[in-house]
């Protein structure tokens, strides 16, 4: 264990997946569901988009253990009809269920063109991007949705019933990636109140109310009240929006009952081959792509990138040269894989 | 002609309906696609959306008389597969283009479970709730996007080459009205810059950037420069998706190209019964609405509304008592009215 002054530790991403991958196989996932989650967590380390990776797997574990996932679901199609699936997760982890309902919105629109495969009774399904990611790569614009924590108010309102639920679509490109949004509906994640009092930080006006509905800078108080959504009225509107489109439109839970057991996702995939040559939107996208980076930089800009692209980036430069990660939650993962029976070891950099 | 001190007529929306109907009629409209224009724009200021209302009449009445419009458009199917269509407008009325498109959607939702119908050689469609609205009648979820002005710049630049794009998102409740989304993924309209300078009045810094990329305070400034995104990167980011989900995949035009002829648009429809029993959701919804206008008010607080609620509101008081109309816009298409033959009358109410 190698842990620097600064509390970082860099890691193989190949060492990183096998640890990961063998603490879910030991808590009683199937070998390939348990190498799936270790990719997936993985990935979103890769792309530096750590509030979706590894740091999560313990606690993914200790669901498991306590018997709030279930590590080996029958995930079944509840209703179906043509372009159209509802997916019943049987509270397996929200990933597996995500990919395998991603995977049929894209047989389907390979068939009819688009679909919309709706999901309930699932759990966290971590980072968007990576299914929406899925539809690019087999030629399809992807869009996808969750139903999230409940920590925002609805505008106008102080009472925490409105979630930050996100969004992501995703296209092919010309390029070696795809553009690919994720975002929240909220202006920042729920996670960075916590780092900021872990720091002592107060937090920018603007950010969130109290628990009366008042602006505060103090994270603390932040915690107890809400969080703002993007835009104000407008992220308002769109969790709204977001919410009948992942939990009630699934069957799944929504409103004040989000947070409970049982989240609700949906995924959108539309197979670009029924509308155009698929190189002919690859060559129009890389157009687009090519006009936007062109584009004069504003003063003091760090450069003009496309959503998806500096995580990209991200992956290629850690794939090769590891993935810098918080120590302590290294030093966690390696705790609790020794003590589940993983033989499997991190390698650092 | 009543115009009052304030410059505002109170019009009865039967009578503005017919003269606006009238004057697409005369310039060429077939009586049910002019009758229908009257309806859309009228139901615009109905909701209290002006910005897409009956102002944009005598603009719409000039684009047919130069030929950039065509009134008698041959809207046609251009590509077509099961759940997906792509529709050539002939550059007729977006607005009769688009609900050409919407009503194929549902159709095809009904017969798939969902579907999406992408929008070419279109024009200015008005309102999106007006098409999203068509489909939560129809008891599916509805979706639309299309291109729109390049007045923003890519996050980190300063040249416009990213569009206002807005979204809609609806879906039906156990109300009298639906949840209705319709927002533009800026912070503010382009056409409040053109108010502010007529009025004399500063703008928010935050709003705009001069053509430099500094923040401005300056309406006329932001004219010469960009709007900025809702949310930052994120309004960015969704603004760039909506683009290549109503440009570059219905082979319209997209990034710089936008602006000229040929707007695109896309319409997805969802229908709820190949999910579960309209009631039920309905009923659902019903839920969803009441725990958020239940939420204790903030400090302040106006009153908590769902999207779509405060248009609705404005719909029925205005359909019984009168549009508060702009003076001018009036005086103006009573003007253009008289012009083209018109015999239908504006009563003031």
């Amino acid at each position: 264990m190698v842990a620097t002054a600064s509390g970082v530790r860099t890691v193989s991403a190949q060492s990183l997946r096998d640890v990961v991958a063998e603490m879910f196989a030991r808590v009683g996932m199937p070998a390939a569901d348990a190498g799936f989650m270790g990719h997936c967590l993985v990935d979103a380390d890769l792309r530096a988009v750590h509030s979706h990776g590894t740091r999560y797997a313990v606690s993914y574990v200790r669901n498991i253990q306590k018997g709030a996932w279930n590590p080996r679901p029958v995930i079944r199609i509840a209703r179906d009809k043509a372009a159209i699936a509802v997916i019943d997760g049987d509270r397996g982890a929200g990933h597996v269920v995500s990919r395998y309902a991603m995977s049929l919105a894209i047989d389907r629109a390979k068939m009819y063109g688009t679909s919309t495969v709706s999901v309930r009774n699932s759990t966290h399904c971590g980072a968007l991007a990576f299914y929406t990611q899925m539809a690019a790569d087999a030629g399809c614009i992807g869009f996808a949705s969750t139903t999230a924590g409940r920590l925002m108010a609805p505008w106008g309102g102080v009472d925490r019933i409105i979630a930050l639920n996100p969004l992501s679509w995703a296209a092919p490109t010309d390029k070696p990636w795809s553009v690919d949004l994720d975002m929240a509906t909220s202006i920042i994640a729920g996670s960075k109140l916590g780092l900021s009092i872990e720091r002592g930080e107060k937090i920018p006006l603007g950010w969130a109310l109290d628990e009366h509905g008042n602006p505060t800078d103090d994270p603390a108080a932040a915690q107890k009240g809400t969080l703002l959504p993007v835009g104000g009225p407008k992220g308002y509107g769109m969790s709204v929006c977001l919410d009948f489109l992942s939990g009630v439109l699934s069957g799944a839970t929504f409103g004040r009952g989000l947070g409970g057991p049982g989240a609700g996702h949906i995924f959108q995939a539309t197979d670009i081959q029924a509308f155009q040559p698929l190189s002919e939107f690859r060559r129009n996208m890389g157009a687009l792509v090519d006009q936007i980076k062109q584009s004069t930089p504003a003063p003091g800009s760090s450069g003009i990138f496309l959503p998806g692209e500096i995580e990209w980036n991200n992956k290629v430069a850690r794939q090769a040269r590891g993935i810098p990660m918080t120590a302590g939650v290294m030093d966690e993962i390696e705790r609790v894989a020794t003590e589940v029976g993983v033989t499997a070891r991190l390698v650092d950099i």
